[in-house]
């Protein structure tokens, strides 16, 4: 059986080997009247298909596919949808593919903090069924997490976007970065390259950080004005005493890093916001005193209005972030893990020829 | 010898039996040409008063002398004073005697979070001399710390907001409290009462959190809208979903506080903020996981400007925070430590009599 009956993916049969995923066929969710069925033509490679995939977060289950960075085309829709949205559309799937809709936060632009959140993988649907991502051929989800995507924005560019990109533009967003605001990104991997383009395209003035001297080539060619490697330079603290409007934290655990230090360098009154969703059990231990005058917290994601905002952005400003492609399938997926595990990417995966692998 | 070569108090003698302080006399720090003399003439009693004498942040000097909340007369001004202070002003100095009053946050109204703070008390100027505080006949600060106190506010009313009202004034000014706003004050105790007081002064919907209902009748007394006994009411988190615009938490230890209930009743994108100063080695641990779309952080005091706005809103507003008077001296010192220990105060001590005990 094929489509629309069965979606085929890449999928986590063995989660001991989960570096070595598999061609899977599997059932999708159960077509409700809203939902829209999109055959997927690129899907990017982020972080938390790792973690997922490693078990890093629970236990996965049997034949789990990850992925939710997802561009295709809009092949079914539901009887009862109200966006507007047609067969042959082309949509994005970010993080996120299920919330209430209905309460306060779902209606005023802040669903991905709605408490009844559905992931795109690897999480129960209210009626048990699992999600299961963008490594496939298809994927069913409510419309109003199938996003527009412009049609000049190549698909290798697009993906990232939907999950890493819009993961760092809405802290930026919503931290207030723009024109005369001094901002940091802390950590330039995949997601911080972005935030990088990002802030800088927003009109502010950028500070990247990291550990080492390592990245500086790179920050600089993506625009940052200014780089601070945390391990290596000297006295950082007093020479940017005072200094960031706001910092975003895109490292990939908070222990890691020193908020003694960051908040030397940040005005009173502002905040540093983190995007890391590391393993479970991580806490993060804070001095109480040392908190003096700034806020931390973590952000998620973004809302269905700020990817369409970040989508815009990147259109109107020619926004190139760093992608390598892949060819999607057993090897493509096995390479995107393993030189992610490594770190190896510079900065993000798409997975590409989703029509070699699935066919039409 | 007495005043202006030494000065009279009543300080920890013996830091094993530091609930029963002995009358001292000591030397005052070296008077600076920018410095005043200022003769005390009510003091109110702080719980950082109590951490300090029991060393809880360390061990304290001989002879120490603690209170930050200082009322008094200006007796002595010194030659380069620019701030128009003159003998016989009525002044209050809060928590902290000094700063550089030159870096970029002193210059903007934030000289609470400058690296070189001295604190009134149990901390060394740059010349090693050790603060000392206000249970005694007279305090010597740099002018910029001694502010006006308007002559209208009663002595035993004015002193507690120099330390307690500004520490939980600023976050509520910072964080925007204000008209259409809904503010959480967590912990209903001496820093507590006062926040209620201000929030609904300020024109904010003030929810009160306690642990349990004991303390419900005062809180609604003191104008709080709502109360909510977090260990005691079943389902305020859901009652109360993405309800709040601010919450500042004025129990005396964050780890008492669980910030995984609290965000769930805050608004997406404010702040949770702290005014706890818990022992020095007292550890906040958090999931990274817990804090989305909620930013935590500490606050510390005030600046001069908030001190002056907050002495105005209290004589505009007639509010009248709940004090209760004791006599200075070795006795009355005693009683506030003991009491205050035990948590037996509603809500604020006020030491008086500062004539009869060290006379004129």
């Amino acid at each position: 059986m094929a489509y629309p009956e069965m979606f085929e993916g890449i999928g986590v049969t063995n989660p001991e080997d989960w570096k070595h995923p598999k061609r899977v066929t599997y059932e999708p969710k159960k077509f409700d009247d809203q939902d829209v069925d999109v055959k997927i033509e690129a899907c990017g490679v982020c972080g938390s298909d790792i973690h997922c995939a490693a078990s890093h977060w629970g236990p996965v289950v049997k034949n789990q596919v990850v992925g939710h960075e997802i561009v295709g085309r809009v092949v079914k829709v539901g009887p009862k949808c109200t966006t507007g949205i047609k067969i042959g559309d082309r949509v994005g799937v970010g993080a996120q593919v299920a919330s209430c809709l209905d309460c306060s936060r779902c209606q005023n632009d802040n669903e991905p903090y709605c408490p009844r959140v559905v992931t795109t993988y690897g999480q129960a649907y209210p009626d048990g069924y699992v999600s299961q991502g963008g490594y496939a051929s298809h994927v069913r989800v409510h419309e109003h997490f199938a996003i527009p995507v412009p049609e000049e924005l190549p698909l290798h560019l697009a993906a990232p976007l939907l999950c890493g990109g819009i993961t760092v533009y809405s802290p930026l967003l919503r931290g207030g970065c723009g024109p005369g605001k001094k901002v940091g990104i802390v950590g330039i991997g995949g997601i911080g390259h972005m935030g990088i383009l990002f802030a800088k395209a927003m009109g502010a003035e950028v500070y990247a950080f990291s550990r080492s001297h390592s990245k500086e080539k790179d920050a600089k060619e993506l625009g940052a004005d200014h780089y601070i490697a945390t391990l290596e330079d000297k006295d950082w603290t007093e020479k940017y005493f005072d200094t960031l409007d706001l910092i975003v934290v895109c490292a990939s655990s908070l222990t890691d890093v020193n908020f003694d230090e960051l908040i030397k360098v940040m005005k009173v009154n502002t905040k540093i916001l983190s995007i890391s969703v590391p393993s479970i059990d991580e806490t993060l231990t804070l001095k109480p005193f040392g908190l003096l005058g700034v806020t931390i917290g973590n952000s998620a994601l973004g809302s269905r209005k700020e990817i369409e905002q970040l989508l815009k952005l990147v259109v109107d400003k020619d926004i190139k972030i760093w992608v390598e492609q892949l060819q999607v399938g057993e090897a493509g997926v096995a390479e995107a893990f393993e030189r992610m595990d490594k770190g190896q990417v510079r900065y993000r995966f798409t997975l590409m020829g989703f029509d070699k692998e699935f066919g039409n």
